[in-house]
């Protein structure tokens, strides 16, 4: 047997059909169909399939002129992977013509440039990184493309679609999409969620927004603005949700038809403009009961920190002094709360106010991780403090909603 | 006028009423029935109504020895808090006896003995102060209380509640209640969840748990497990939920009707026990795209370290020699996601199987907050390393489930 061979292989009273990895200590390591490995006795296991040898047939890419441009650039993550079976893990190895290959439905809605900008998973993304995506993107939009799909990891999705919201005025859809399950897994998401981004990508929205399954059917993919989604579970297809806001919009499945609320930025609001620079000195600090004044302390030095405080946006009177001194020496210092939802409100209890006393500012409902992004964008922009300050309180994609600050 | 009077001020147009509170730089400070304050010129005010000087006469509370034996133990918090008129703001000033006066419902469902353990808001809770609490709450138990009710800010309540799920095996109900909403404002959810958790600690339960408005409308609280349990919105009055287990009971308002599903444990169940040792040298870090490998070498020398990595658990690759850096002096380093839900599996992909080798424990579904006190308290109670792992990967109180470990 050898690497990628379908085998149907006995243990537990139960046959079970896998993909043979390897051998390793004495034991066939088995893919099995669920998406996870077991180490069987090699003599359990029989051959059901051969794996092809010699590079697969891959079907052509065929391109409708007639249909709108699209661009996709990819970086990476779960859509665009492949089990390495040497390990049984899954990689990220594929690119962006090869979503377009596996993925023939895509030829319907769209023509296609393709751009790889990266095949890494997303947890390794940095602001650098962004830098680049943005880059990349906003050279696809002067390029005419009238819409760019990004394919990206999940893990850190909403931190890049936060970043590039800020970084990129568009005035034709930047559409992030994933996938929570590998294609090689019957529930794969993938196709499903790049036919939705396509659609959601030729579509009358002008914004950055993440296309995703919306629920766990195969029926429906939400469109999530860039500055208000969040991963909200480890497994599940439909992980991603809007927090603070509904949706922007939605494609359904398989009709395609796409619904784009009132709320949802309109094609050709924005003129194209890139501000790319970030500040990468910025932290986030998650505040939890007993944390010791010297954690902040370590944070000396660095333009920018966001709180993630407890409630309406407080942490323990003992680390407020830390707090004045980062403030006064000018770091930007910002309140967010690890409630996620609702907005902070830093007037109401005695801990809150002392916390303002010591200059720190109010994030109103924005989302820890956006909140430090915009940290790092509004620090690499913008260099008077007061206007930081400003820009830092100021709703300037969607992020925050600062209208009803008295309304709570 | 002077503080607390009742004043009907005009401003934008409008005449609105408040609480006078102070006058500064002039202007008439007023609190508003929204809870807000404004500051408005004094000609603007009219005298309403006057606050009466002297003590207000307090109803007597009524104890009726036929009923239920509860204790109510007092931490402080909205529940508790009063406005100081001095600054406007809501400080943590009334005790256990307080509440029950305040609240005179409480009466009819049991017999109570007060505790005043603490007035503090719980933003300032630390690791020291729940060991206490957990002394004060068991010495209850000892005592003969059939229930116990612990009034605790809503900021780290379920902190709070975890640390005392781990610290105390209970026959009888332990629940936390708090408020969203100070008792002065009229959308006050204080005297409801007060008299649900009277009447949840009255309940068939035997555990420690949460209860508060389980939606917007006052007819229900959830009964949440002490574990699996986070606040979910800043204001909202519906802001806690159950997390990877739905609530384990309900009490429905005003008929007190409770209900326990078959998840819940029951009275009785548990012997009385206190394990009451913590390791404070424990820190919870928050993982975001950029982070620098510096910031977590400043943990070494600490004890544990919990992570809420991305997605099924991961950080970027170029924090993995410094983790393993950690484990190797000894630190159990726990990985848990900050998408909250879902199980941690760190086989999936390159990154995870990296941190498996470097020693980082999975943390299943447990909640990033809920395993910083879980490992405190096995830190703090076992000394032998492969014990405490075991202990970290165990449920021990309902914080995670290790059942399905291979389900996703």
């Amino acid at each position: 047997m050898k690497s990628g061979d379908i085998v149907s292989c006995g243990f537990g009273g139960k046959k079970r059909k896998g993909t043979f990895i390897t051998s390793r200590d004495g034991m066939s390591v088995v893919k099995l169909d669920s998406g996870y490995n077991i180490g069987v006795p090699p003599a359990s296991c029989t051959l059901s399939e051969q794996v092809l040898t010699g590079p697969a047939k891959r079907p052509e890419i065929i391109q409708n002129p007639n249909l709108p441009r699209l661009s996709i650039v990819s970086t990476g993550g779960t859509i665009a992977s492949r089990i390495d079976y040497r390990t049984g893990s899954v990689t990220s190895q594929s690119d962006a013509a090869a979503i377009l290959q596996a993925i023939p439905e895509l030829g319907k809605i769209a023509n296609y440039t393709t751009k790889s900008l990266y095949t890494i998973l997303s947890e390794n993304m940095t602001p650098v990184i962004w830098q680049e995506l943005a880059r990349a993107v906003f050279e696809e939009i002067q390029n005419g493309a009238e819409g760019v799909i990004v394919t990206h990891g999940t893990d850190t999705m909403s931190f890049s679609a936060a970043a590039l919201s800020f970084m990129i005025d568009t005035p034709v859809p930047v559409i992030f999409v994933g996938s929570q399950r590998s294609a090689d897994r019957p529930s794969s998401d993938n196709a499903m969620n790049a036919v939705c981004a396509a659609k959601a990508a030729t579509s009358d929205l002008g914004e950055v927004a993440v296309v995703m399954h919306a629920t766990t059917n195969d029926d429906t993919c939400s469109i999530h603005r860039g500055t208000r989604v969040r991963k909200m579970h480890t497994s599940r297809r439909d992980a991603f949700q809007s927090i603070g806001i509904p949706p922007i919009g939605s494609v359904a499945y398989p009709s395609l038809e796409t619904n784009l609320t009132g709320d949802a930025v309109k094609r050709g609001t924005c003129k194209p403009a890139l501000h790319d620079k970030l500040d990468e000195l910025c932290a986030l600090v998650y505040f939890y009961p007993g944390m010791s004044p010297d954690i902040l302390k370590s944070y000396e030095g660095y333009h920018g920190l966001v709180l993630a405080g407890t409630g309406l946006g407080h942490v323990s009177t003992r680390l407020i002094p830390v707090l004045r001194k980062l403030t006064e020496s000018g770091t930007m210092v910002m309140m967010t709360s690890q409630c996620l939802q609702g907005k902070v409100c830093d007037r109401v209890y005695d801990t809150g106010r002392d916390l303002l006393e010591a200059g720190v500012i109010e994030g109103a409902d924005i989302l820890p991780e956006v909140a430090l992004v915009k940290m790092m964008w509004v620090l690499g922009n913008e260099r008077d403090p007061t206007r930081r300050k400003d820009l830092l309180q100021t709703n300037l994609k969607g992020e925050c909603n600062r209208r009803s600050l008295h309304g709570l």
